[in-house]
């Protein structure tokens, strides 16, 4: 039986998508040898390399303007990619930190040019409860560029809307809400994600970068941190993480399979509106302690009474064959991940089990 | 039927790594989900991440002095990340230029300070076909580092004796012959070398370093391209390509269940020798351009009388189920990779083909 998997990343994967790795793995489209075994330079990789591109594009509306590149390391490394292609030694970029992520990125920035601090929802308790206002921000015009993370695993916050920055180039770290609905990519100048929240494995981080941004890049960083050199070899300059770019075509597949981002925001929607009704409903036993309208889709964290009953909690999941649920350990508490493989059902019988908890233990 | 893969890399994997991945990969050890979807921080996930260290650390018998971390980005990134934990910007640093890749790392170097070629055997015609001889290499006692790539997968040269580099710390890239022999790891101050050769899946990069290196390094570069950061972590300081690293951590299992590197080495030189017999029994169809020394046991090259007979030849091997066998797209020819996980009968089966296709067309 497959397990209920609430993991915050790497995250539950699309049994299709998985089934269909399974089934070729010893022996991709006849060739007689593993997707894994195949030359990133012939024909057979080539083939699904690509198709992931274009399936991203069109799932997404990625327009000409932009270009899609699959590089390694993750969101922490493209916290310091982003700086060593955009900010000069002496130059400024604004930063939006709405959480550890965000922080960890101005802090990388740091070590490369000068960073500011455009806006902070930071708590006298440390703790980000909110995404801030569009009046908060105050950014500065000479920016190399803003830099904002548009979903928050630890403390469960997410951008609705997204700041005008009036011309400044818009950097969006976008790793744990990228492809969970539509948005408009030409908004954005770069976005980033890694890919083991909705779109399957660790190893492959996706980046949607504005071709005219490429242009005015850092030259004197090395050739391989550099995304121009990835652009112009549609990041095929070094050996890709080729199974995991394999495994990822395997779940944009199963996305436009089911209809694109609009079904999927649509179930997504639905997905937290279970929890976080039932939250509002037994406000009485949890506590949600994001403000309403800033509300992740993907996290949505909570507490209970007391620690000894969280600890509870947990164990009674735990024997319900639910995991993944004890919050980050810097904020304590319960998180429930629900990524795009993540169906409702999974939600309705939390839900359920919160219930009766409560009940049993209000 | 498997095919025959001489694949460069990207290459041939051991079957029973495979199949043990296929077996298990929509339940992983009865838990209800894939390896693939596990927390890097729950504990199957840590268990398998730990054996990968311990096996790689009894295979090579790496001592207390050095440490195991886990990476993305293959060598290329090691070619930028070397120098930004050890070069200065005015500091100097020794190269030993034997091929490609040993160039491309001192590029990658002369973006972050001054390093020095400290031997080349770059021929007039702009190919290299051996390792320079010890008298050869000049060492500057005052150099961060030596760094050399201990195998040359475009011209098919190897290291076989290592350079005494008088205290100086010396880096290699040991990418395409990492696990392919013993190596008294006490000699190197750093190793480094992408999984995809020898070692499995690409998308993960195994280094070696010497702990009292790491106290030496520099802590200006961004957090996330410093090695301390990722040995202070166990490298589970960002996420880790987990799959890539249950995979290897198959492959490991594999070679400790074939008798360790002891085996390997003379597998491979096994292998290498059955085909290097053939070439200098049929020299003159065909033609070895390494000097005898430096041969590789990994890629063997070759040159047939003429670019339509290797066409020809390629189009045979084909035939025959036998793929990776085309040259580099800088060298031409021919060139066969025979790295751990092909076996001994496959080299055998291609010069068979070699001696019938010599006698048609000789």
């Amino acid at each position: 039986m497959r397990a209920i998997n609430f993991n915050a990343g790497p995250a539950a994967i699309p049994l299709p998508a998985l089934e269909r790795a399974r089934d070729e793995l010893l022996d991709f489209e006849g060739s007689g040898m593993s997707i894994l075994e195949h030359s990133h330079r012939g024909k057979r990789y080539d083939a699904v390399h690509h198709e992931a591109i274009s399936l991203l594009t069109s799932l997404l509306g990625i327009p000409d303007t932009h270009q899609v590149l699959f590089l390694q390391g993750g969101a922490s490394h493209q916290f310091a990619m982003v700086p060593l292609n955009f900010l000069l030694k002496d130059g400024s970029a604004d930063y939006l930190l709405t959480g550890v992520w965000s922080q960890k990125a101005f802090d990388e920035a740091k070590l490369v040019g000068s960073p500011r601090v455009a806006a902070s929802t930071r708590g006298e308790d440390g703790r980000y409860t909110r995404i801030p206002g569009a009046t908060e921000c105050a950014f500065d015009p000479r920016a190399a560029y803003v830099h904002l993370t548009s979903n928050n695993t630890v403390f469960g916050t997410q951008w609705h809307t997204f700041p005008q920055t009036g011309g400044v180039p818009l950097v969006v770290d976008m790793s744990s809400d990228f492809l969970s609905r539509p948005v408009d990519v030409s908004r954005f100048d770069l976005i980033y994600a890694g890919a083991q929240k909705n779109l399957g494995p660790a190893g492959v981080t996706v980046v949607v970068v504005r071709k005219s941004l490429l242009a005015e890049a850092r030259t004197d960083s090395p050739k391989i941190l550099r995304y121009a050199t990835h652009a112009d070899a549609d990041s095929l300059y070094n050996t890709p993480p080729t199974f995991a770019v394999y495994l990822m075509r395997n779940v944009l597949a199963w996305i436009q399979s089911l209809g694109g981002l609009d079904t999927l925001a649509r179930l997504n929607q639905e997905k937290a509106q279970v929890l976080y009704d039932a939250l509002d409903r037994m406000r009485g036993f949890y506590q949600a302690p994001v403000e309403r309208e800033s509300r992740s889709l993907m996290n949505i964290v909570f507490r209970l009474p007391s620690e000894a009953l969280e600890e509870k909690f947990l164990a009674e999941a735990q024997k319900q064959k639910m995991s993944g649920l004890k919050g980050h350990r810097i904020s304590g508490g319960i998180r429930v991940s629900a990524y795009n493989a993540v169906p409702v059902e999974h939600l309705r019988t939390l839900v359920s089990m919160m219930e009766s908890f409560a009940q049993a233990n209000g």
